[in-house]
């Protein structure tokens, strides 16, 4: 039997709990979602522990648990995911870390740990402290958004259990202190950087005309969420499979490169309420006719959920369930495709949970169930049961007839 | 978002198989449960395999699982979990026994192992053994309920690796053997322990009175059931959660009190088919006022279980619904509220099996499910799914907001 394609979407935060107000229902359930609905009826359904019964996942957990790896083995920190997000090419061996832009005084006080939330010329300060060498270490830093960097540690002998120097409030930038034997010499080069970022960016150009304007300098780096990449070998490695990802925010972005996904730039996804859903559906179609495995995030259902508002999320559902439609309308019947999300971000929460989250498998002629309705408690009854995060990359290969053979 | 509270009602045995004579009906099946079907009505329900498929429960063993401790790695043995019940502190590193008050010849041929049913006076035959030091070891005895009794050892270097002194029938009393070489001072001070609980009950005024009214004479203790606590974390410390347990059963006590609940004696709670159901609704609601989790046991639905008493049982479920009833009419609906058993013990069987037995969370903003009716076959179709007992209370914990996070 010819393998065949395999396509995710996952549904950021869009599983919810009932809400008295809106008659018990969750928003899932109080959206119009033609497309989703069409799946659930076509395929089958399940409810999802994504990492396990009573853990409420992280969306970088539950991404690389939803790949099929296990977080517990795999991740050590934000730090590598967000570093390979930047698009920085973080390897085995190398330390990464999330890093502030921040504003100390001369005695290396915190006055501002987002150096008055910095807009531009952050690119041009990256520049002045990437490539420097502390010992035999290798540095690379590259901005992200606003105030916000990552920075990696290239070099033999790194570990990545050293406490952050990032004070995490106003005050004192902290020494970092390893926190095993083998960190020492991270945590001595990690304060050597931050000193000398210190030195690099306090009489910069754009910090001297931040100044001249009244504004807060970017004059120090401060690093936190050291991490290290565990065996984590590629998607195409594990299981002889290309793959692409569509996302909009960098921790997912980082995710995907991480496992190895081609991550192309998809002009107008934001990872926002006002991400271009269509934008999303064409790249998806197109990635599918290139690759084995297409990995789809859309952000927006967890913005509305930590914000707390069920209408916008309900909206959300309604766009998701156009971007479904359009994607479902000229796929391929073959192409084995799974809908859910990473986890639930309930409005009445207004924060992740640990509910388990629901999941279809449709299409590439998969079993049909009696579920009619893609909730997250119509899911539950159906074919799939109950299932864990590790569990559903597996079942996607067998269903895809990629699944390896054990015994005779 | 605040945590919720939780409650959780374990009815002892309750779940069953279908019986011919009665319609092919199970007891929950066949019984008016107005109060557990709208339990159901208004949350997820699913079936539980409290140890694992084809695991036949203990007591003991389900309810550590249920409380979310491995019973593979905490479980030794019965006798800590006895000795807690009486009302001994079990601390980590010591050994405890359950212990039967005999009859033995001056040869110690054990001529009966109740020393027959004794019912008055082991508290002063407790007393007269209880305290005695053998080498460096403490020896803490209590007496319970007739014959039986409970032991523990305090000193350094014990290990519960022992063989029974109790020979389980008529005979000699068995020489306690190490079952492994740290066990040797144990079997040492256990076969010394037995030598002189004769020489010190034989003669004791309780004993010539019982044989001067023709009674056999309590002048001998058999040890068996040697047991140590493992890294038992109360739940006050993995969950940071203060907890309550109202129970009628020693051992149901014993484990409550092992897990550092708040076990206060509720009168009239038997762990009979005669305990106070009102009694203990009232205890359950009191106490969901002043502790996070409160735990309630219903022993007697296993005891109807053990007499394969299908009319008896019926009778049990009526009862305890009505107590359930009670409860749900006063509670506050953010309690989360948990409704199942510990095994079933079916009336065909007279003893435990391992089918699994029914379970139904509702409360605090649960999710709702199709599911109508409580019983061993209609939650099996909800939405929780089939769970393993250990996943339970974090469940529980997740739906109460009071999950770890694992990720960012």
């Amino acid at each position: 039997m010819k393998p065949k394609k395999m396509l995710m979407i996952v549904c950021d935060g869009l599983s919810d709990r009932p809400v008295k107000q809106f008659d018990m229902k969750t928003p899932l359930q109080a959206a119009r979602k033609p497309a989703m609905d069409a799946l659930a009826r076509h395929g089958i359904s399940g409810s999802m522990d994504v990492i396990a019964p009573g853990i409420i996942p992280g969306s970088d957990t539950a991404h690389l648990a939803l790949f099929g790896y296990d977080p517990y083995k795999v991740y050590t920190g934000r730090g590598p995911i967000e570093a390979a997000g930047a698009g920085i090419d973080v390897k085995k061996g190398d330390v990464a870390f999330r890093c502030n832009f921040a504003t100390v005084d001369a005695s290396l006080r915190v006055i501002d740990r987002r150096a008055g939330r910095i807009k531009s010329g952050t690119d041009r300060l990256a520049k002045a402290v990437s490539g420097m060498r502390i010992e035999d270490v290798t540095v690379v830093f590259k901005e992200g958004s606003e105030h916000r960097g990552a920075l990696v540690f290239k070099g033999p002998g790194l570990d990545f259990r050293v406490s952050d120097a990032d004070p995490h409030a106003e005050g004192r930038v902290l020494e970092s202190k390893p926190l095993a034997p083998e960190a020492e010499k991270t945590a001595r080069v990690l304060n050597e950087f931050v000193r000398r970022s210190y030195d690099l960016l306090k009489d910069d150009e754009v910090n001297r005309e931040r100044m001249r304007g009244g504004q807060s300098p970017a004059n120090i780096l401060l690093p936190r969420g050291a991490g290290s990449i565990r065996e984590l070998d590629p998607l195409s490695k594990r299981y002889g499979i290309t793959c692409a990802g569509v996302a909009g925010v960098t921790l997912v972005k980082g995710i995907c490169r991480l496992v190895g996904m081609d991550v192309p730039d998809v002009p107008g996804t934001t990872g926002g309420l006002d991400t271009d859903y269509k934008a999303k559906a064409d790249a998806a179609l197109s990635l599918v006719g290139s690759h084995d495995f297409v990995f789809v995030n859309v952000k927006a259902g967890d913005v509305a959920g930590h914000d707390g508002d069920f209408r916008t999320k309900v909206q959300v559902v309604e766009n998701i369930d156009m971007m479904l439609g359009l994607i479902l309308k000229d796929l391929h019947e073959d192409v084995v495709t799974v809908l859910t999300a990473d986890h639930s971000t309930p409005v009445n929460v207004r924060d992740h949970s640990a509910d388990p989250v629901p999941v279809t498998v449709s299409g590439g002629g998969s079993r049909v169930d009696g579920v009619k309705e893609f909730d997250e408690v119509s899911t539950a009854t159906g074919a799939l049961g109950r299932i864990r995060g590790t569990e559903l990359m597996p079942i996607l290969l067998g269903m895809a007839d990629r699944a390896p053979k054990y015994g005779a």
